[in-house]
């Protein structure tokens, strides 16, 4: 669905991040290879791994903004193998923290080399970002470099505040829905909002213009995080590929059952089941049409949504500049419910 | 011991440290309480910590190399935070790795909150770290900060390459004593090196002579770990507080263990029984004396010294600037074996 969006960045990319990883750790390197594997390249004991991992939204994101704010993207492709670095090292230590044992099909890198490892591992990455990101100081000003430094340190910050909202919230009861967008904006938010607003800063050198872009990709990823947990309650398992209602039997606190708790009883009575089968899900989502949460949910995500785009036409007035932008972000939110 | 050469800093130094810590995590926070905890400045409660933990050796030594090279100390305090910061990460994550329970005479983060939380907060660290250092920018021309973020990038390479092979030589049987420098290097040389190489560059943008300075504390570094490996084993416990031997109890891959391993097969065969009593302990010390593993690590500890004050005599020839930080390798060599 996003291939072809990332497809004409694709080889480009790759080698930014190959050279990347490949100057800072030598091929032979056994800590390398750990890197090489989370990234999709090489299987556990060093060989060439054939399949594709991961959907390099991230970069494409980057390097459309830099272009859609009239930059050449192929100056950016540091800062856009510097992003992808670093949700990849998020993924590492996210595996460790919810106890993930799957990640693309293979095995997370802590069930093959151990938490120790891959809390290394992920540590590394986060230094090869940074490592990534300062190779702009090769082909913008100084003064933009810097400015990349100090989105890039927000965003972390940011990334690991909603981290730690997400982990909290795990062992809560009851979670407003304030507190879930807020962590939403840190977990996901955060990184997609530096992608469009670093993508727009290398362009032009322009602060405010990029950070109207960065409200975009903020705004665009709290709407597609919320899209998903309505996909994750209502979704047609066919457009999917989840069975219908699998964040209700996981008990997940995604934004319709956080309405449906503090608007539904019922429905918190119970959520104090230990394990749902069957029957305990068909009445969740009966007791969460009852309230409407999925209207609500509907309504949430089209406010921001709604935001994302008027950010997206103040950053980029001309339509024809923002063109694969827009197209996009309507594949993004094409997944009908 | 080191105590009277951070003394002038102190304050000033905290002052840093706690302006970072706090602008970016707000005091009601339920997540900063992990980072001022590490820090040494709240209880698990969030209520003040009275004693000081810690001993803030590395910014003292970035801050004395800074006068040393004729700068003003209190310009490059963001850039002792910063190091400051990344140290209490890299201790956060090593004690999840390590299992360690007890830090400072007090429960390690991941003890306190669990280890999925304790990689993230010592993820915030390390995202403080280099905002902190980011804020050199302020201070500095936006090439040296520049220069100052690739310094940093390496170290966190070079101090994951180090915690890497750590974590695998516990593992092997046979270490090289190239490889176990090697380690050292990343380890414990890498950030000391870095601090007087940051610390010469922000008083005087001259790269060369930071590099250096910073060759000085890589070599000092080295020396520094190759002497608490000989103290580990022949150290006066009345002069060390720890109990002689001990390194030989833990079965610890230090130096001259290393050394006896590669010359002595009876310590091979000795070094197979799984735990070590007195009459191991006594035996193995025996071995080590018979091949002189003890001279050929104070001949290694002498070689880096020798380094250390070879470079830093070349980075400042002036004695009298530098005598401060002569002081202070003298008092980190006075512990007597």
């Amino acid at each position: 669905m996003f291939a072809k969006f990332v497809q004409p960045y694709w080889a480009a990319l790759d080698d930014t991040l190959q050279d990347v990883v490949r100057s800072a750790l030598p091929d032979e390197d056994s800590f390398g290879v750990m890197v090489r594997y989370a990234m999709g390249w090489e299987n556990a004991d060093g060989s060439l791994y054939e399949k594709v991992t991961g959907k390099r939204l991230r970069p494409a994101l980057l390097l459309m903004t830099n272009q859609s704010a009239g930059g050449n993207w192929e100056d950016a492709l540091y800062a856009a193998s510097s992003v992808e670095l670093l949700h990849n090292f998020s993924l590492i230590h996210d595996d460790i923290q919810d106890d993930s044992p799957i990640r693309h099909g293979r095995s997370t890198v802590w069930k093959v080399w151990g938490i120790a490892n891959a809390i290394n591992a992920g540590d590394a990455m986060f230094a090869l970002a940074y490592t990534s990101m300062e190779k702009m100081a090769e082909v913008v000003s100084p003064e933009i470099a810097l400015g990349l430094w100090s989105i890039f340190n927000r965003t972390n910050l940011e990334l690991t505040r909603g981290q730690h909202l997400d982990m909290r919230f795990e062992h809560l009861d009851a979670v407003s829905v304030e507190d879930y967008v807020s962590m939403l904006k840190g977990k996901t938010g955060s990184l997609l909002s530096a992608c469009a607003e670093i993508g727009a800063l290398i362009a032009t050198g322009n602060k405010e213009q990029a950070r109207k872009y960065g409200e975009f990709g903020l705004n665009m990823g709290i709407a597609f995080q919320i899209r998903d947990d309505i996909l994750g309650i209502w979704g047609n398992s066919s457009v999917t590929g989840k069975s219908a209602a699998t964040d209700i039997q996981s008990k997940k606190k995604s934004l319709p059952v956080l309405y449906g708790l503090s608007n539904s009883p019922e429905l918190v009575e119970l959520y104090k089941i230990e394990t749902f089968g069957e029957a305990e899900i068909d009445q969740a989502v009966t007791l969460l049409d009852a309230v409407q949460a999925r209207e609500y949910a509907i309504e949430q995500e089209q406010k921001f949504h709604q935001a994302a785009m008027k950010a997206l036409d103040e950053a980029q007035p001309d339509h024809n500049a923002s063109q694969a932008i827009h197209e996009f972000v309507d594949a993004l939110f094409d997944r009908t419910y």
